[in-house]
């Protein structure tokens, strides 16, 4: 999509022309001095920035990995203000469907809408709403590859006058197998932990454990999506022991670029392995389990539809083909009955329990 | 299933040994003096032994019909109070998956529950709830054959000495085309109209419109799932010029068998014709499409995932197999664009419009 190369997650971010001809970004990144040094700039502005550079860097990532496929993008506007940039590969070679969607922009909402989006500050005022985010969903043809989730997003009220009322950080990348590799489990774990752990102390465990409890399908006896990964909302800057603002968009960068470490690896190793028509159901009826959770739980999803949003772009996370079985199950010892096993919450980042070294045909 | 022939919908029913032995119909029935002429039993037990035949008769329908799925039946009990009887037939000849459930039973509910299920009746009292019903969602394996869901159901509130708060019976049939066959949406409700006509002069102009405004997926700019047919709710009997409680009943036992003229015909004309994958196709992206409105709007199956009903009993509705594309469309001309073309509503039973008279490819 871009010749951009991936930017570490610490590297500084060069703002230029790209941030004064974003629609998106509002009038404010029009009277920015981008001779003064980066750091120096308003926070907003560079975020938005950011996650122009990571959906170039992730479309990238994709399209080298799938060899063939091309994003098709289609850049759409909210009624009420803001807009986004949906990129979609279709049919590639590695992956049957992978979006990366980015969205930017707001207006002025009512002060009890933005209670509904997270803000704890009890106002009274209308109050001008930003955000920005960039969430990727990713559908392998071979079901030896897993589904793999990602969504980093900021959020910024402020009022009439410009002055800060509240802003939050989100985000997060979770895995779904649809093949039993619990080393794959591990790889990923043990990646977004040392991450984590470059930013701070207790995130990964505590992100880790949020990621376990989000992505369940509770009608379905709370089982869960994938083998999960990190989650977190509402991280604000300097509460609660949190980090501050600067930090805080750091390990953002982190977790919006650990898809390469976390992910890549996985698919290069799962890509070449043979499958068949058992493999296949099984990542069929575990995609109809995903396409349960973004419909009847998925908080990102639901607010994309009572919102307006493209319904496009919103349900883009849905998997290219699924099925549904009655009252399936499956005997120990095969494939399906591990990944099944597979799921219930666990410590991947320790190393492969025990009770996945036996094999299972 | 069953050696049951199908029973018109004024016949008169056999109360019997299997009304004694339903363990969902409570303690009540056991009492019964069946000697006594039927009309003069209570409506309660004759409409839960109703729904057993209904039950029976449907599944020997699409039995006969499929020529050598046999339907599996589970019995399962709902913790607080009453059960019910699904039985699936999946990977049929005619039919990939049909499900013909029913359920009965009740219990002691408070009163903003009561008003939850749709009783208008004001009362702090705690209240016997009662409920029974019978639903079938059919997926067909070839294209060509529609999609057809039906339920018919009766609510009852008593007061815990027995006496009666509050009772309704609801229903409705409707048909999903994944191909475009007008003559069948006009065959549908035709048989559908002159069935209300024996009833009532309004309903089939009222339980149509119904329709038309509920099975909308209101997400995809209102697109509606299907060609309609008839729905109703809340039906009180003796209620705004309403049917008094016996005619009523014959109201719903009419719909609830009117599948078989209704849908029959239309099963035995399509299965012979031949389809390829392009057909298939969009059969897929239309289930995708019935998926969505089942997880996200369907009343029915959000009560079932929220009172924690069986949840492969409630997820029964699901198609065995759908996809998702991306932001697809079709042009002028090709049969995809005309199915598309029969969705919004239109006065089927007036006869097949002018516009879709011209051919398409």
């Amino acid at each position: 999509m871009s010749s951009q190369a991936p930017l570490p997650g610490n590297a500084p971010m060069i703002l230029g022309s790209n941030l004064l001809q974003d629609p998106f970004l509002g009038p404010a990144a029009a009277t920015l001095d981008l001779s003064r040094p980066e750091e120096s700039l308003p926070l907003r502005p560079r975020v938005g920035r950011w996650m122009q550079v990571l959906q170039d860097t992730l479309t990238d990532f994709f399209e080298q990995r799938d060899g063939g496929g091309k994003f098709q993008e289609d850049a759409w506007l909210r009624p009420g203000g803001g807009g986004g940039v949906s990129r979609v590969l279709t049919d590639g070679g590695t992956f049957e469907k992978v979006g990366v969607n980015r969205f930017a922009g707001g207006g002025e909402i009512p002060a009890e809408m933005a209670a509904r989006l997270g803000s704890d500050r009890t106002t009274t005022e209308q109050v001008d709403f930003f955000a920005t985010g960039v969430s990727v969903v990713c559908h392998p043809r071979s079901p030896m590859v897993p589904i793999v989730h990602m969504n980093v997003r900021y959020f910024q009220l402020n009022r009439p006058d410009g002055q800060l009322v509240d802003h939050w950080f989100g985000g997060g990348l979770d895995l779904t197998p649809t093949h039993p590799h619990p080393e794959d489990a591990v790889h990923f774990h043990q990646t977004l932990r040392r991450i984590c752990m470059e930013h701070h102390p207790d995130y990964y465990a505590r992100f880790k454990a949020w990621c376990d409890r989000y992505f369940v399908n509770i009608h379905r006896d709370n089982e869960n999506r994938g083998v999960g990964g990190i989650f977190f909302d509402n991280l604000r800057p300097g509460e609660n022991g949190d980090l501050e603002a600067e930090e805080a968009f750091a390990l953002v960068r982190g977790v919006g670029l650990a898809m390469l470490e976390a992910y890549g690896p996985i698919v290069d190793r799962r890509k070449p392995m043979p499958w068949g028509a058992r493999e296949k159901e099984l990542q069929l009826v575990r995609r109809g389990r995903y396409a349960e959770f973004n419909l009847v739980h998925d908080r990102g999803t639901k607010f994309g539809l009572q919102t307006h949003a493209r319904i496009e772009s919103v349900l883009m996370s849905m998997p290219p083909s699924a099925n549904w079985g009655y009252n399936l199950s499956w005997p120990e010892g095969t494939f399906e009955h591990r990944l099944h096993q597979m799921l219930p919450p666990r410590e991947w980042a320790d190393g492969i329990p025990e009770e996945f070294l036996t094999p299972v045909r």
